[in-house]
């Protein structure tokens, strides 16, 4: 006979496994390994543009499964970094010697405090934790509070003015921020890198950057990565996991500047991309694919728009504007986010991030991916059961 | 009009590649990009056993491929390295504490150089040359020069009594040794290691030993892994390219005491795996898998073996024994090493390691992975007719 777990016997079992992944939510296969009578039917947890996805596996599934060049791809040695890097350059119009192919961008996070970002580090928290779980001594870190009375929104003017007053050797920024979404605008951006010439490494983390939108609203791709000509203490960070929902390919690059680059390739990263990756990037400067992406990825930013207008309709709870692909959602009714969390999951198996263990935020909050438009709808509609 | 490309402007090509790689062999991505008329018919410079390759192929297709799981595969994050090693850890018998999970072997080198292997080390040359390169201090390589007369064969008594002269940091033994082959067994090593308990670190690369077999003949499967609960000073690594040819993958673990595994995992590698590999190491511990690996494994050592007594017949060569799955072949007849590579190349499509930029060779030298029972003759008819 089997016995049916009960939603408090899943709750401990969700709460063991999350102590196991640190500050991280664990992994869907670990959930699934251990639940599993759990079906997840909307993993909105994970921040991507499924849509995307699609579009990478028609084109897998036309250029490698079916003329059997999988085998090639994963039997021999991937190319190295420059020769990936160089097939990159041409998609982003940046030299490929400020090239640096991630495998993943949580890869290039660990490079840069490893090999410059080695002296006092300001974060602006709330934040992603890889930012200050990779600095070896704490005594570095310094944190940088975002006021929850401007919706967690960085303060551009006091900002400078804290960074001249602390002068770290480095500063983190992520634009779109995770997990609010707040953006800098280019304009407060460019002012922002004139003011902090001085300070060594600028971390600019734009892995959210293909979800915002610019003043005219016109939906160009935004990228600030042709500052690092103006600005070489700039290390402009990208993953592709987000724009691309390919996580399990594990694709990231920056850009720096040419010294830098030099320093991580004569320290390792030689051979960090796999086989599926390398096709990946030559793929992303294809024309016929990146032109079907950008129609794509602006389809998910207005039904990530219109899921932002469903959202603020529930009561209870308040929406953080985000220019990213999610929303930080704060509970107001006196739930916890972590009872949220697991009711969601286990009566609708719908999977969102509970934001308890974030630094620097005050409240109940989850942060939830936008996901397709049906899926979205059902994510409202049960939300609006729960709350 | 389609030039012809001569065997003197193909030379010219490759050479420059070469150059652009470093001390490692071009990747064939970039050799094929730039040499369209090229077809490579055998790559025995890929050191891996091909009849495993078409065994993982033969899963993935059923199990992956055709039931439609790719995509969860690449879509999502892979799990984090504790929980690949502790699905590792059922197949290989060795606690999941000890084991930590490399994007590629190549990954674990360069991870233990810059976080343990930070002193003065001990590498016997000639040998892979990423020990040597990823030694941030150039003043910290104390090369000791295997000698030509014994065949680059380590002499265990001499190398103890140089070790404790030197009392280097860390001692780096691959074995067996990559260029030459040669094999260090179990008893040798076990007094080794007994005589080594006050270095620091002891680095034994058993990339190769799946291919090694022990004095009884028995082809059981050779792994010092064990030794780790008797020496907490050894780092054992292991690729996984070499015995399943899926360079592409990028698989590697190292075993090593708790300690060094939490420094590791404290200092990033949290989701360096990809998909693919994940997928890999589970079916690793999968026991029909292994089964079946196990046969082929044999079937290829057997060939290799029959490999080296055809080469041995071929004149005006030496070949140096080998428990590898590789041969090193020092050319006696006053050719260079590039020019028989090159001709191997242009004219057969087949694809060798030329060792001329291998420190601590003294003369010509070709390395030759032995491939296909099929293909290794016709490697060794090419080769007469050339040599």
């Amino acid at each position: 006979m089997t016995h049916k777990t009960t939603e408090k016997e899943f709750l401990d079992i969700f709460n063991r496994l999350k102590g196991e992944s640190g500050t991280h939510s664990p992994s869907l296969t670990d959930l699934l390994g251990e639940c599993q009578f759990l079906k997840i039917n909307i993993d909105a947890c994970f921040l991507s543009n499924p849509y995307a996805t699609d579009l990478f596996f028609e084109y897998l599934n036309n250029e490698v499964i079916q003329t059997n060049k999988l085998r090639n791809i994963l039997e021999f040695y991937p190319s190295q970094n420059r020769s990936i890097a160089k097939s990159l350059s041409r998609q982003i119009d940046i030299e490929a010697k400020n090239i640096f192919i991630g495998n993943g961008a949580i890869e290039i996070i660990q490079a840069v405090f490893h090999q410059f970002a080695t002296g006092r580090t300001l974060i602006n928290i709330p934040t992603f934790s890889s930012y200050y779980e990779f600095i070896k001594n704490p005594q570095n870190i310094i944190f940088n509070q975002l006021k929850k009375e401007e919706n967690y929104k960085l303060n551009i003017v006091e900002y400078i003015k804290i960074v001249k007053e602390q002068m770290p050797d480095t500063v983190v920024l992520i634009n779109p921020n995770n997990p609010d979404g707040n953006f800098i605008d280019s304009k407060q951006l460019e002012l922002l890198l004139l003011e902090l010439v001085d300070i060594k490494n600028i971390i600019l983390d734009e892995s959210f950057v293909h979800f915002a939108t610019n003043e005219e609203g016109d939906y160009q791709l935004i990228s600030s990565d042709k500052l690092i000509s103006k600005y070489p203490n700039l290390i402009l960070i990208k993953s592709l996991s987000k724009d691309f929902g390919i996580a399990g390919v594990r694709c990231g690059y920056a850009i720096m500047n040419e010294e830098k680059v030099n320093t991580l390739l004569n320290n390792g990263y030689l051979w960090n991309s796999n086989g599926i990756a390398e096709y990946f990037f030559r793929l992303y400067t294809q024309s016929d694919f990146f032109e079907k992406y950008n129609n794509i990825r602006i389809r998910y930013i207005l039904e990530t728009q219109e899921f932002h207008r469903q959202l603020k309709k529930i009561p209870n709870i308040k929406i953080y504007s985000s220019q990213a692909n999610f929303f930080l959602i704060e509970l107001l009714n006196g739930k916890s986010a972590s009872s949220v969390q697991a009711q969601l999951l286990y009566r609708y198996g719908i999977y969102v991030r509970n934001c308890e263990d974030k630094i620097g935020l005050d409240g109940e909050f989850l942060r939830i991916a936008s996901r397709t438009l049906e899926q979205n709808m059902i994510i409202i509609s049960a939300l609006k059961d729960i709350l």
